[in-house]
Formats: C-alpha cells, structure tokens, sequence
C-alpha cells in the first residue's frame, strides 16, 4: 500500500515545495489548509490551485478562529502589518500557529490513516518565529505518538520539515527541479483578493530576496503600485 | 501580580472541578471553550454559566470545524454515539482532540499572559482515550515551552492536570468540597437542547457511577423516559 502523508498547505511557497517533495518521495498526499482568521482569502484559493497542480490525493479546508484570541498582525485587524524590518518576534507572530496546525494535521492523519507529517517550516529565514525550531518539530513528533490512537496501537508518528536547515533560494531551487510553478503561490501578508503582492511585508521581502539569490526569475505578480520584486530590492531585505 | 492561568471548561463535570481549583489556588482564570463540532451546543451553554458562577476572569469561546476531518461520533452525525461499553478506544473519540484544546489554550496563554494552563482530564475513567494519560501532558507541557513567544524568553509553561490519577468519586467529593454546583454541568454525549442527559452513554454512566460512589445526591437531569441515575445503574458501570 502507499505511504499516507498528510501536507500541510498554506498556498505560500515553502509548503507547495514540501506537497511536491513528499509527492516525489511517492506519498499519497492528504493535503490540509487551514483558514485561521486570516484577513483575506487569497492563500487558500492558492492552496487549491497548487494541491491540484501538484497531484494532491485530496484537499481539505479547516477553519479555526484564531481571530477570537487575537494577539497577531494577521488575525486582528486593529494590529497593522509591517512594511519595514523589526527587531525580534514580531507581530506577524501567530501565537501558537504551528502547534495549532499540526494538532489539526495530526487528527486528519489518524482519518486518513497517516503516519507522516510534512510542514514547511524553515529555521533561516524564519523571522524569529520560535515554532520553526528543530526542536519544536522534534518535541511534536514526540507529543503525536503518545496523543493518537495509532501511536498507541504502535504506529509511531514522523514529522518532517524538509526545508528546515535550507534558504529561501535553495527552497527555490529544489521546487524548480521538482516542476512547482510558483507562480500559483502566494506569500503575501497583505495580498488583494486576486492573490497580487504588495511587495513591502516581511514575507513579500524574504520570498523577493530568495528568487533573486536563486538567480530565476520571480513569477510573483504585484499590486499595481507596489513595489515589487525590483524596488524590493532597495528596502533592506 | 495575580499568576494567570488558561482553563479549558468544557461545560462538564471535570473542567468545572478543575476551574475551581485553580481558583482556590489563587489563579486570574481565563477561562476557554472549544466549539469543535459537537452536535450541540449544550455543553458550551453549561461551560457560559459554569464559568460565571466560579468567578473566572473571562470566558472565551473559539470555534474549530473538526467536522471536516470527522473520524468520531461527537462530530460526524453519520457515526451513532454507543450506548452500550465498548472495547478498546471507543468510536467516541476524537482525533487528536486534547492536542487541538491545549494548543488553542497555548494561543490564548500567550495573548493572555499566562504560562499555566488547566485541563480536567483522567486517566482512571478515561474511557480509553490516549490523550488522557500522564506522558501526553507531560510531553504537551515540553512542547509548550519550545513552541511560544514566552518559552523562548525564559517563562516556562505549566501543564496541570489535577484531576488526572483521580476517581470520578474522588472529583466530585473534591467539587463539592470547594463549592461546584454539579447541576449546572453536562457531561452527556447526546444532551438536548436543554442539557438533559441520555442517562445510556458512556460519559452518562461514568457520571451517574460518580455521584453513586461518592455516596452523594445525582442533581443530573434527565430526558423524559431516559434512565438516569438509578436504572443507569442497572447498566454495566
């Protein structure tokens, strides 16, 4: 039978790498977004187009309303997102974001009877998040064992973050290899409702910064007026 | 300052108890509720005015549609919930369930400036479930502290589980001691509208057993024509 993995899909750029590894790695591929009061849309209309792009088995939706605990640039609206570099965590943090979706992913991996995990967290360009550590991911693993039923039943739990150690550009490239069009991902905290980039937020700076280190072009498409992935390239990135 | 801690209050008899001895030990409670997809609302209008009539600090109430996974008879309508013991980990279940409450818990730890949460789970009348044993919380609490903001500032989380090596007797004489009113819980899996219990469900006997052990008045009200505590006792407790 084949390997079950369950994927978690954000519509960005990392986790459309990872859908595409594991689907190399010949997963059969359960990939799960999660809509946690994000102020538009757009990512997860990206998550269906790349889960389909790239041979997903099935794509599901879960919503959790984070925006009921607020505490984020991304899930309360009285918070403004960052145009320019921070010091620190900063407020684009989710608080507890990884451990939320990998709990969800964990439960729809006993559904689907999975034993693989796949996230697409990365430790370097990873902005001070703390759930983006090696060792976050390993305690997890160790936590998803003891808290299902299939671990229990003696089917341990893998949770891999391919793209933990590798930079935006290596991110790039490997995608590259595996067919992904980036094109159809979005990475924008601040992304109009068709999916277009405002070129200036964190996430806007490290994915421009990433295509021009990968030396490719960068498909991503911009508001009109933003800035894009050229005059990204005078802010500090 | 007045040492905050996160409560999860399902509306049940646990979460009630656990609620109060936090608030016997001094705790600011913020106290959370999880609408995960049960197929009432019954126990989140208990959680309301258990909440209320303890003195928690404040109460909130976050929405997550574990229906999109389903899996289990509290949140997929097509699975019957038994009225019967079952063996092993029982259809009832649901998956990876108290790794999605206490990571919605950490979330709002985090926004509420607590490093202690609450949860009133029981490894004696757990009725098989796998995240109800003592090396779930303890690997849960590890994560805590990897996963935030505040772990990697240097405030380590608590997970407390004070309920957890006790007897369903044990708690409510512990409650009842400290000032619960049982009656305004519901533990039942297939409560009405108005919080009446089946009297037949696995929660409902290990309930009615409790107050029975404890050798203390059963205040749960029942269905017309359900059983309830006497003829409950006629079941296989």
């Amino acid at each position: 039978m084949t390997a079950r993995a369950v994927v978690l899909l954000s519509g960005g750029l990392d986790s459309a790498t990872v859908l595409a590894i594991a689907r190399a790695e010949g997963f059969e591929c359960h990939a799960l977004s999660v809509r946690y009061g994000q102020r538009h849309d757009a990512e997860l209309d990206a998550a269906v187009r790349v889960a389909a792009a790239l041979g997903a088995h099935e794509h599901r939706v879960i919503g959790v309303d984070l925006g009921a605990i607020g505490g984020s640039a991304l899930t309360d609206p009285s918070i403004p997102v960052p145009t320019a570099p921070t010091e620190g965590i900063p407020v684009t943090y989710v608080p507890a974001r990884n451990t939320v979706l990998l709990s969800l992913a964990l439960g729809f991996a006993e559904v689907a009877g999975a034993h693989t995990l796949f996230i697409g967290v990365n430790a370097v360009d990873y902005s001070g998040y703390p759930d983006c550590r090696p060792a976050f991911i390993d305690a997890f693993e160790r936590l998803a064992t003891l808290a299902t039923k299939a671990g229990v039943e003696g089917a341990p739990f893998a949770v891999r973050a391919p793209l933990i150690r590798s930079s935006k550009a290596e991110i790039i490239r490997r995608g590259l290899a595996l067919g992904v069009d980036y094109a159809l991902t979005v990475s924008c905290y601040r992304a109009d409702a068709d999916g277009r980039a405002c070129g200036e937020c964190d996430a806007c700076r490290i994915r421009a910064r990433g295509f021009r280190d990968a030396g490719v072009p960068d498909p991503t498409r911009y508001h009109r007026g933003a800035g894009g992935g050229c005059s990204a390239g005078g802010l500090r990135l």
